[in-house]
């Protein structure tokens, strides 16, 4: 079921992108959004999520999100309220320095760099398989302590509501416009607006499936919006030595595995009798998972269990590899941590199912397929815009004309010298 | 030549985009590139350089970098200087937020979101109509105050070689690798790496033209590399009242409206008197250039003066276009500026001139056709990535391990509950 292989043959994987039909089709969703807004919206409504969509329950109501949480259990309520907490610890903290203004006198003038929250979101949750309120916490939590005043929500129609957890996350947050909007023709209605019936948005954010996904990379190209990730397959590479608990490596593949039928996991040990255990365990486990299919498509074609020389083989791959999610398992795991360099998250001691949850504080939303070389998980940063202020003094313009105006020569642009050393002379 | 015109013609008026045929034309220039190397970019340089390029002419040589300084006169190295330190001490100053490290407890474990400087990174400096060393001043000094170790530059190739300026600043920033490549071939060539004669980077800059622009528009929309921002038609918007110097108004106008033939130069205006004087200066000044046909096409076709009611209204308009560059002339522009809010720089009593050889301090590139409403400039900011770092006790994953598995089934996710659940009993 799994291989146990070399790191030159588990160099030669392959990780998968978004397939090119897949941005055709949502090219055209997005195309007849634009051009026949909310009467599009209902066609693909009716197609993809065989349901009616019209102007009165296009919009969950104000009653809905009030009765919420009477809907959810005491437990499901209080596991809420315990994520909510530990994320806006955490992106409270890291708004001190996001919204950080810079201010700093150059010559007798100043330049400031000044920051402000993103004015109007919208969060994508998903819900075609099962609610995911998680994805509202990590989205919403975020922009609201970036300061973030308009946020929306779009989510696909269910037969029988909304699910009252994802209404209660938003009560919470203090969202009132949630539409029952799913796929790639929510992504459209967010970034060109559906007349009065929705206000287009200046960034969309969520995860969600691979048109979702298509969707938001075609807008983001486009320069129409700005997005937070483009979310692909969902990853985990697990660094562990003789000392790692082989039925707690296991179990944290397959939580990876269950994201998608092209999740990698991937395990690097230096001990083959770990590889050996959680060979054997991962072969047990799934044969306890209910829903087993779509882990046993990832755990064969994706996955890997990779025999290393040594931790600094392995410190090594993961800083190439760059995965979304890195757990570290090792007699020394911070020591072992402080070298890795490239990953969306590491996690120490712990593992993807309490983050997946915000229940270690970090935020879900990671950078995937290798992205996390140059991009960075969701926090307060990415809702921030900063403009730069730049004040001169008359005889600072009087004193630089000059040299202004030789640089503006150097380039071969005549209007910008001119434009300099008219300010040569002090009035 | 430039029409006075209301608020309601003037928000009919579009700005323009990339056009289709660009991108396909670029797409197959990357293609090309990826699946040929070097022999491709031969290929491009002949065709859209003139010039013949081989392995050995391919880099720029050590020696001509030395050389440099006594290429250029004293007085345009002290220019670049001056710029220089300028520029960075801004950077410097913004990199102080932009690289703090978030850490705070939660629970009894922490989280830590930890910042590091992109790896490698790839500038590309127009060269194609004039050397535009001030783009890799802009883009090279924000990246070296961001703490990026490896910078390589391309250029268009030039018939008697780099032009020393740009080769000076390039020497100032301790930058070697300089690739005699233009266009989109030279942003293919920094995506995909041409073997051993170019590594790929790991995300590229600096502004060039409409091809460059698309190039680095697919890259990143691939997902396979960052770019710092696609730069569409450089624009100026105004705002002045009945105080302002109506032939620095004009000034600015046209040193905005030489940068190309679709360039926006916007005047808002409440004094009637202004906006006659500079409809004026506006053609007397276009008729000593030199060479004015770019200008002329701007002002034609893409500039204006809208007459407004007040400066309330000058700053709804200005806020809601969100230009590049915004100027303020007013009897107190800073009171004026303290209300705006959305713009890629602001310029109290200065003018896009200084701002773009650095002077005032802020950087040149900066979002374009309305993007600064959810973009910002070039700053220490873009080249930071930060990953997620959460550590977690034994104690605080026994405690949270119910809790976690709720939200889990929640979700429908088996395989996440049973990795909680694991850990629910400590060992």
């Amino acid at each position: 079921m799994i291989e146990i292989t070399s790191p030159d043959q588990f160099r030669k994987k392959q990780r998968t992108g978004i397939p090119k039909q897949i941005f055709d089709r949502v090219e055209s969703v997005l195309s007849e959004v634009e051009l026949r807004g909310f009467e599009a919206v209902q066609e693909y409504s009716r197609i993809f999520d065989k349901f009616e969509i019209n102007t009165e329950n296009l919009k969950v109501s104000e009653g809905e999100i009030q009765i919420a949480p009477e809907l959810i259990s005491t437990l499901e309520k209080e596991t809420i309220d315990i994520v909510f907490e530990r994320v806006e610890k955490i992106q409270t903290s890291i708004a001190k320095s996001a919204l950080a203004e810079t201010k700093e006198q150059i010559g007798s003038g100043y330049v400031c760099f000044k920051p402000r929250p993103t004015e109007r979101i919208g969060i994508y949750v998903p819900g075609g398989v099962a609610p995911l309120p998680s994805s509202l916490l990590m989205a919403g939590i975020t922009a609201r302590a970036a300061g973030v005043k308009e946020i929306i929500v779009c989510t696909p129609p269910q037969k029988n509501g909304i699910s009252p957890a994802i209404l209660y996350v938003a009560k919470k947050l203090g969202i009132k416009d949630i539409y029952q909007i799913g796929g790639a023709q929510a992504i459209a209605s967010m970034t060109y607006g559906l007349q009065n019936l929705l206000f287009k948005v200046d960034m969309v954010c969520g995860p969600g499936n691979v048109y979702v996904a298509a969707a938001k990379q075609l807008v983001s190209s486009k320069g129409i919006i700005k997005i937070d990730l483009v979310a692909g397959p969902s990853e985990v590479l697990i660094i562990a030595d003789q000392s790692a608990n082989a039925q707690y490596i296991a179990a944290d593949m397959l939580a990876q595995a269950e994201h998608g039928t092209n999740s990698p996991a991937i395990l690097l040990t230096n001990s083959k009798e770990l590889a050996e255990k959680v060979k054997k365990e991962v072969e047990q486990q799934l044969s306890w998972l209910k829903n087993n299919e779509t882990a046993i498509a990832s755990i064969r074609n994706f996955s890997a269990i990779v025999l290393i020389d040594d931790l600094d083989q392995a410190i090594e791959i993961a800083n190439e590899y760059a995965p979304e999610h890195l757990e570290v398992f090792t007699k020394d795991s911070e020591r072992t941590a402080s070298k890795l360099t490239t990953a969306g998250a590491i996690f120490i001691n712990t593992c993807e199912s309490f983050a997946d949850y915000g229940m270690s504080g970090g935020n879900h939303i990671l950078p995937t397929g290798g992205t996390a070389r140059f991009l960075s998980g969701l926090s307060v940063y990415d809702f921030v815009v900063r403009t730069y202020i730049e004040y001169m003094t008359d005889e600072d313009q009087a004193e630089l004309a000059q040299k202004t105006s030789i640089f503006a020569d150097l380039e071969g642009l005549e209007a910008h010298s001119n434009a300099a050393r008219l300010r040569g002379v002090i009035k």
